[in-house]
Formats: structure tokens, sequence, C-alpha cells
């Protein structure tokens, strides 16, 4: 993943930010060397099954021993990116390359489907009818051939990619039955994974993919309602708002996700109008999902203040604050308006007080409204080795363009 | 339903006990007719489209129109009975006759399976790959069936429980794909809502059913793990632990729902061993379900103390104070123990305390570990006119029977 060339000039900042940037740029090199990937590399690798374990208590031991693909797939990519992006560690391509032997050979089937979960040793337990397996998946493929310089994966890569761009588009292909009164949603999730997807496929080689990328872009746009400075998570195909609940979710980390994504392309391709959007994306949606009242940022709102439907929509999750801390500081990198820098700060004092844990290694992944932590693992179902290395990473090496001292 | 007689006689009750009890049903009757009936009456019934309403705001005013199987069922069981065991008035035969003929109308499918949920005109959004909607559907017409005196419908009720029953041994026949490494697990829920199905449909008439009522209760009693005074969720097929966080879900309120509905069965076979053990699963349930932090009775917990995988384990949800309430008194109607009357009274306080709303009626479903209040709505996808009903109407008929002043 590239990261987009900071307009702000370290020369011209004052001497206290370039000792707090300096000084936030140590603490995350620190967390993510010395706390997060060794959390990982020490307890998740199934050195008999292969794969990895990913729901491991807050110490690392493993409390149930089922795999979930989207895991194994986003750990694969995670040290592929490491050894392409920081440096060749032989130790971070084996660990790659284990984790991706072991979804060829048990999750992935041969109409190009990707079980959910699997047993220990590799037996599936379950079949999404979503596409997300699947992504994560190619993604991991992908990144895996680059680092490891292997092209014939690369071009199962891009076959994955077009797959799933058809299921994409409906959702029948991978067994979701279509009935009469569903309402034609558009989500969120779809346009965004496909995206991050093209970025991780295509590579450098991006003008393959253009008109894909522009509809994709389009698509993420539907759900920004600028008038109400807010972004929701489903809307009609022409991104008016659907009747009922599921038309006013709002997912506030999720939008701020999507900012940072859709700030990346909007860089790579030259386009100011879409850069400002981007940045707005990731401003409003913090505004909405910020709890003034105890801190932390919100999983789920109404968009019209209903009570949400989901039960879990006052906890504070650990990935929000993850993509909200990268998304302000690419705001701050490429705007260089204090608001940004101020919302980094805040959602990093937030983030460092509740989620790290100094004592194990990596976060805690939930909390309640008040901050309290209410699962002491580290790892689960839809927690793993990726949000929280991904975010440090990527901060790290945005803070190191902005830090003067280097 | 035929509630068991009590052998606690109330003429040994001390003067002080006697006051409670009267007051305690003088003021579950005023909640159930004057505050909870009243609210779903009033806000839920569609005159339009036929069917019920069931997500409900605070006040009653509908925030999503889409109707849910499970709730539209219940809907009609719950005013069925009450026109069948309280008093024959047309309002609430009328209230049955709506919902079921939406049911009937919309919902269920040539093959006899029943769509989860509908657009409020009554077309189909979803289908589970689950039975509950059609248990809902068979335990709504049998109850219709013998309030209206349709030996019609009680014969296509009849004929929908067998149907069930095949398919509660092998999923695949709804649709769900099973895979090799699934573990072969049994669900609580499917004895225990089958059990409380053929007391519906069979009424008075048992004998028919009487291998199946064995086969059911022998079922439940896998899930009870004695020594270890709990009953788990999910269990091997010869009630073994599962390995890994699947096989240590503790769900307290279901199994304290589960407790009384093997206490009816037990009475009504007399069958004092498993009259023991129904009051001990209700006991044991309630012991290790209660937070003796902040009172109330956990969602989720873990067998062996992990933090369990479910997002909202630690929450307060109304049904299993509902399900408590019932089955506390019941114990106590049963064995006299006043044990049980305690365990019945703290019930009571938190749940009065907590999810009772004075204002607007009906309660509130949802709240945090501390006991506020998360999510304001009456009704949502899976609480309507069941739970609070069902609860205030057992205890005020079983009140009554311990009430010396009448």
């Amino acid at each position: 993943m590239r990261l987009p060339t900071p307009t702000l000039d370290p020369a011209t900042l004052s001497p206290d930010r370039r000792t707090q940037i300096s000084s936030i740029r140590q603490r995350y090199r620190s967390e993510l060397y010395d706390r997060v990937l060794p959390f990982w590399m020490e307890h998740s690798i199934d050195r008999e099954n292969g794969g990895y374990y990913n729901c491991l208590d807050r110490d690392g031991a493993v409390y149930d021993t089922t795999k979930h693909s989207w895991l194994q797939g986003r750990q694969v990519w995670m040290f592929s990116a490491l050894y392409r992006t920081v440096e060749p560690r032989d130790e971070w391509l084996d660990i790659a390359q284990h984790g991706l032997k072991f979804l060829r050979d048990h999750a992935l089937r041969p109409n190009g489907q990707v079980f959910f979960s699997l047993t220990a040793d590799g037996r599936p337990i379950y079949q999404q009818r979503k596409i997300f397996s699947e992504c994560f998946y190619v993604m991991a493929l992908a990144e895996y051939a680059r680092a490891a310089d292997r092209p014939d994966l690369l071009k199962e890569a891009e076959e994955g990619l077009g797959r799933l761009w058809e299921w994409s588009s409906d959702l029948t292909k991978v067994g979701r039955p279509q009935h009469e009164g569903q309402a034609d949603a558009r989500s969120l999730a779809i346009p965004m994974i496909l995206l991050n997807l093209i970025d991780v496929v295509a590579g450098e080689n991006t003008s393959d993919y253009a008109s894909s990328v522009d509809k994709l872009l389009e698509r993420i746009l539907l759900h920004v309602h600028a008038d109400d400075k807010m972004v929701l998570e489903s809307v009609a195909p022409d991104g008016s708002r659907l009747d009922g609940a599921d038309g006013r979710v709002l997912n506030p980390g999720h939008a701020i996700e999507a900012g940072w994504f859709v700030q990346h392309w909007a860089q790579r391709l030259s386009r100011p109008d879409l850069q400002e959007t981007a940045r707005d994306i990731v401003r409003w949606s913090f505004d909405r999902g910020w709890d003034d009242e105890h801190g932390g940022i919100f999983y789920f709102l109404d968009a019209d203040g209903y009570s949400p439907m989901q039960l879990e929509w006052f906890m504070k999750l650990w990935w929000p604050h993850c993509e909200a801390l990268y998304a302000h500081l690419l705001n701050y990198a490429l705007f260089g308006d204090e608001e940004d820098w101020q919302a980094f700060k805040t959602v990093d004092t937030y983030t460092f007080d509740h989620f790290s844990d100094p004592e194990h290694g990596e976060w805690f992944g939930y909390l309640d409204r008040e901050g309290r932590v209410t699962h002491r693992f580290k790892g689960a179902a839809y927690k793993g080795c990726f949000h929280v290395p991904r975010t440090l990473w990527l901060c790290e090496r945005l803070l190191g363009m902005l830090d003067a001292s280097d």
C-alpha cells in the first residue's frame, strides 16, 4: 500500500510539534515491533496443522482452535506487506507463506469460494453467503505474490479479483437468495473492500483498473450525504435513503476507514475535490461517532437518533479507533489543519489508555461505553493480526515522513 | 398452557407472606392489563395491511415497518391464550385472527416454511435456515384453533408439528448445508421449543405425544451437567462437552426457561426425580447467571470463565428476567422453599426497578451491565408482545392459586 506524500513540510513545524511527532513515532514503532507483532509471532502460528490460531486469550493462550479465514488472510497480507515495505526478513515471509498454504490447502474451494471457518486441521465448518472471506484470501494472495516474487500467484489473484467483481453485483452467485420484499440496498462494505483489493492487486499498475476504480469511488460517494454531513452504511442504488432502520445505520469507524481508502485514491488520481470530500468524510464521521460523555467512538448510531437495533451499538471497539488514528493523521499530513492533529491526539490518548495491553502485548478489542474492558481476549472470530499492526505500520511510516529529526 | 397445581397450601402461609402475595398479584395484574397489553393493542395493529408492527419505539411509534414472523406468531399465540384462559373477549380473538391471517396470507410458503421477515404489506424479505419462524407459526395456529374452535386449523397445526419434528433432526431440509468440520452439536433451543410446541398443540390430549415428550426430555437432560451444576447451551449427541468456545456457552435465561418447561411436564407426568432436576436447573442457572456486583442476569457466560465471544454477554435483557420470575415462583409454589421465594423477590425488584416503563407501558428490553437502559424501544426484531405479557399472565395465575385472600 503506497502512502500519499504529505503536503505538510516538516521544516515549517514548531519545535514542540516536532518533538511530539518524533516521540509518538517512537511509541508506535515500539508498540508494533515490541508488543504487537511478537504477540502474534509467538502465539498464533500452528506448527502442527499449518495456519494460525486466531482465538487467543489475553496472554496468547489458545481458547478455541477454530480458524477463521478472514483473519488467516489478513495475517498473510500483513506479514507480506511488512516484508515488502519495512524489511525483507525471512521470518516474516515464512509466516505469510505458512498461512497462505493453509488457506490454499483447506479453505479455497474449486469454484473460488473460501470457507469462513475451519477446524484446526483444516476441515470446513461454515461457508458465508457473502464475499469477504474470498476478498481477504485474494488480498493475501496478491500481497504474498509480490513479496515472494511469484507472478503465477499474482495472476491467480487477478483472476480472483475479476470473479469477485462479478459476484459483488449479484450475491445469488454465492448462494444468497433474493426475495421480493428485500430492499435494493447498496452496502458501503462492498465498494470499500473492492477498492482496497484493487490497491493490493494492481500495485503500481493501476491503469488497467482505472474505470473500475472510478465506478467504485462513485459507489462509495453515493453513501456520502454531504448536506447532512453523514455517511450512511446502506443506501438505495441512486444513493437516496432507504426506509426503516437499515437505512439509518451509521457505522462511524467504517466510514472513517472509507475516508482514508478514498483519500489514497484521490491523491493518486490528483483529484482535489475528492481529496476534500475524503477529508470531510473522516471529520464528519468522527464528530458524529465520538462519545462526548465518556470518550471513544461508538460502534453504531442511528442517523435520526432512534436507538440502533444492534445490541452492541454503544460499545467501543478497537478497530474504529485504529482507522481514526491513521485517517486523522493522514488528514493532518495532507492539509496541515490543527483540528485534524487534535483529533488524532484525542484518539491516540483514548486508544493507548484503554486498548493497549502493556502486560501481554496486542490490544484489547472490546470496551463498554464507559471504557472498561468487557472481553479479555486478544483474538476472536473477527479480531486477529490486522487492524492494530496495520494502523501502527501506516502511522509509523507517515509520522516518519513528518519527522524532521530523521 | 396448563399450570401445575401448587403443593404449597396458602392456609399455612404467614400473614406477612399472604399480604405480600396478594399485593404482588395485584401489581402484576395491573402491569399486564393496564400497561402492557394496552401498549400492543394501541400501537401494534396494522389496520391497513394486516398483521402487527413490532418495531415500536418507547412511546409506541413505529420506527421500522418490517414485520418479523417470530413476533407475529407469538402475539397471535398470546391473545389466543388470553381469550381461552382469562376471558373470551372478542377484541382479543379479533387481534389474534388479524395476525394469523397476515401470516397465512404472506409468510407461509407452500412447503411449510415461514419467512422470517416481511415488508409492511407482506412481501418476503428474509428466510432463515432454522426452524423457529415455523415453530412460532404452528404455536400461533394451534392456540388460535382452540380459541376459535377451528378443528381444521388444529389439524394443520398437528401436521406442521410433524414436519418440524422431521426438520429438527436434519436442518439440511431447511437449506442449511453441512460441512465436514462442523461439530455434531445439539442445541438446547430445539428440544425446548418442540416440547413447548407439543404442550400447545396437544392440549389435554398428550397421550399421542408420550414418546416424543420422553425423547425431548431426554434430549434436554443431556445439556444438564449436574456434577458441575450447569446447563450447557450446546453439547455432543451423547451430552458430553464440545470442544472450544461453543461447548462452553451458558445462557442462564434460556436454561431457566428450560427449567420451567421441564417442570410443567414433570408435574404432568408425576415424575418426582424430574421435578427436582427441573427445580435445580433453575436454581443453578440463576446462581451462575446473577451478577453479584450490579444485579441482573447476564445474557451469556463461559463455563470455564473465559470471556464469552458474544459482544453483548454482559448485558441484562428483559426476557431472562421474565423467565426467572415465573420459574422461581413456580419452584416456590411446588416446593415451598424460602430460597425460591427470595430469588423471586430479588428478580422482581430488579425487574420492576429497571425494565418496567410506567410512563409509556411495556418494558425496556436492553440494559448495560450496570442496569442503565441502552435501547429505548419496546419492540424490535426479537422483542414483541410475548415474554412480558406471558410471564405476567403466568405469574398472576400462579399467585392467584397461592392467594388466600381470594
